[in-house]
């Protein structure tokens, strides 16, 4: 796999809309599946009987699952942790689950991925004390995840953990760093702290975390925070962004975000990004589209998926470029100075 | 276009989930449009100034509308009908509308599609006196539209009514033919009557249609419905079966139908129907469908709407080199002989 690079998330073995043909020809190299999501349904143990998740879904690249952890933290209910694990109750059907470092570690050998993640502690990146708690949890989890992990076919990350406390994050950094993974996942950012906390805490990190292995920064995906991560030597990404941005209706452009559920697009014969090569922009109009949205067809969301999707696969295509052509500098400051992040409406001629 | 034909349904100017350029790679030729949805979103005059339906849907073949009439007398409300017209309560948002012979062909050139239907009164199939009251008007109305309609780009088809009555049936066969339409519709079947009735009504009107023009059986696509009129000499069919199973959990299969999202098809690792060539059924086992049925995923409807749309267009195919071959009565023999229409759901191993 090339790098930096975003994976687009597929939950439930998925990427939202987009089927893996078009996926491919979008140029997705590496892709990430959600454990918590799978072991519910349709159940880790199916998805093992049916040759595991690359033949499950039918994706021939590489698959990353994360641990359930965050899933865990975010979406179940009535959860008690423990120095064990945590469980909870399920979000679907309100069952009670157990998740512990090592039954993460089998799921996830269940589902097969190419890189799997070890399980760990989200707490909200601003609480202190909580902070301290969390990081020691997921230390003592990251090394129980290292001896439950028995498949040589998968490499196992390790997860930093602090919230937005510099000595935290790189007595975390430090720790795991130790344990020798193959790469490191930085977990806990992009969850309501500001952007100057979430870059600062990145730059904290740096020295304590050997450069040759991959960094990835978890659940990160607006296209802003891409270019500041590669900035900060970030090698890997994941988001929902793309696809739950379409479901909303807006889109990703090079000004910015645009809601294309709005009334001024109704006419308007422009692609959703000018200047993007991808299969919505080369055919469709906003017009056309903005109708699709408003009386809720299906195709409305696939076209809107694909471009958003398209839009950070090939914004991380010109980075890898400007990287290799030593400019990422100039790259990013004519980039950020066009972006103008979640813009008002604009009528047609004025964008 | 290469008849007998089926046309999928687009009837908010997207066939549901199909993006056009997977239509194609169908080979699907000619499409229909649903004048009463598009009159009321995104509005005629607005898909005019787009340059019409197939730049605002950027489908390059062939595209019929309908006159609207159906859908006036199926999902409008409080509709009143009198000679001129009818007027009728949007389905959307309650305001009041009317639809007239010549209001129905105005809109239908400002859509622009390559054939077009008069604006016809469809009763219900079996009430002989109201069908004898609607096919006066229908064939009335018929004659306003002829009149109305002034673009020679467009071919303007007639439509015959007259419910399963098969002397109402012939007269009205004569009548439309002789306003010499390039075309016709047969309006007012499949929609409760017995297939007995039909059949039989098909036949009643053989010898009263001239033969040169094409003969389209409006809102039929059950496949061996397809078959039965292709013996009967229809040329052209429409519905939104396909579609409408795929978002219902069910497949065409050449065993007859199966609903997806049944429990016996979790670990199934057939395609959904064997020896089928579509996308779907080359990549995908039913169990990854049935999963993504079961959560909910949209590729689910993705994956099931392009296999339902493929199986008719690709046993249109076939009845058609039946045809070329002098093999139709075989053809349809074996097909039927296989074809067991709803099933029950099947264990794996067993289909």
């Amino acid at each position: 796999m090339l790098t930096p690079a975003f994976m687009p998330v597929g939950t439930q073995a998925t990427v939202k809309g987009i089927p893996p043909r078009d996926l491919e020809q979008l140029g997705a190299s590496m892709i990430l599946a959600n454990t918590y999501h799978l072991y519910l349904r349709p159940g880790d143990e199916l998805v093992a009987r049916q040759g595991g998740l690359h033949r499950f879904m039918r994706w021939d690249g590489p698959i990353l699952t994360d641990s359930g952890g965050f899933q865990v933290f975010s979406l179940s209910e009535m959860r008690k942790i423990d120095e064990d694990g945590v469980t909870f109750k399920s979000h679907l059907d309100g069952s009670m689950h157990r998740l512990t470092p090592e039954k993460s570690i089998r799921i996830q050998e269940n589902l097969g991925a190419d890189v799997i993640m070890c399980f760990d502690e989200c707490p909200p990146p601003t609480d202190r004390e909580y902070n301290v708690l969390a990081m020691a949890r997921t230390h003592n989890w990251a090394e129980r995840c290292r001896q439950a992990h028995t498949r040589t076919d998968q490499a196992l990350f390790g997860i930093v953990q602090g919230g937005v406390f510099h000595e935290l994050r790189e007595a975390s950094a430090r720790f795991i760093s130790a344990l020798d993974f193959p790469g490191h996942g930085i977990g806990g950012l992009a969850v309501g702290e500001s952007k100057e906390a979430m870059y600062a805490t990145l730059e904290c990190m740096d020295a304590a975390l050997p450069v040759e292995k991959p960094r990835y920064l978890m659940g990160v995906g607006e296209p802003t925070d891409l270019i500041h991560g590669v900035m900060r030597g970030i090698d890997m990404f994941d988001c929902v962004l793309p696809t739950r941005l379409a479901r909303h209706g807006a889109a990703f452009t090079h000004h910015g975000r645009i809601n294309m559920r709005n009334k001024v697009y109704q006419e308007d014969e422009r692609p959703l990004d000018t200047g993007c090569d991808c299969y919505t922009c080369q055919t469709f109009t906003r017009a056309y589209i903005r109708h699709l949205l408003h009386v809720g067809e299906m195709l409305g969301l696939y076209l809107m998926s694909l471009h958003n999707v398209h839009f950070l696969l090939q914004l991380m295509r010109e980075i890898r470029a400007a990287i290799l052509a030593d400019q990422m500098d100039i790259f990013a400051q004519a980039w950020l100075a066009h972006y103008q992040g979640i813009q008002p409406a604009m009528a047609p001629g004025r964008g």
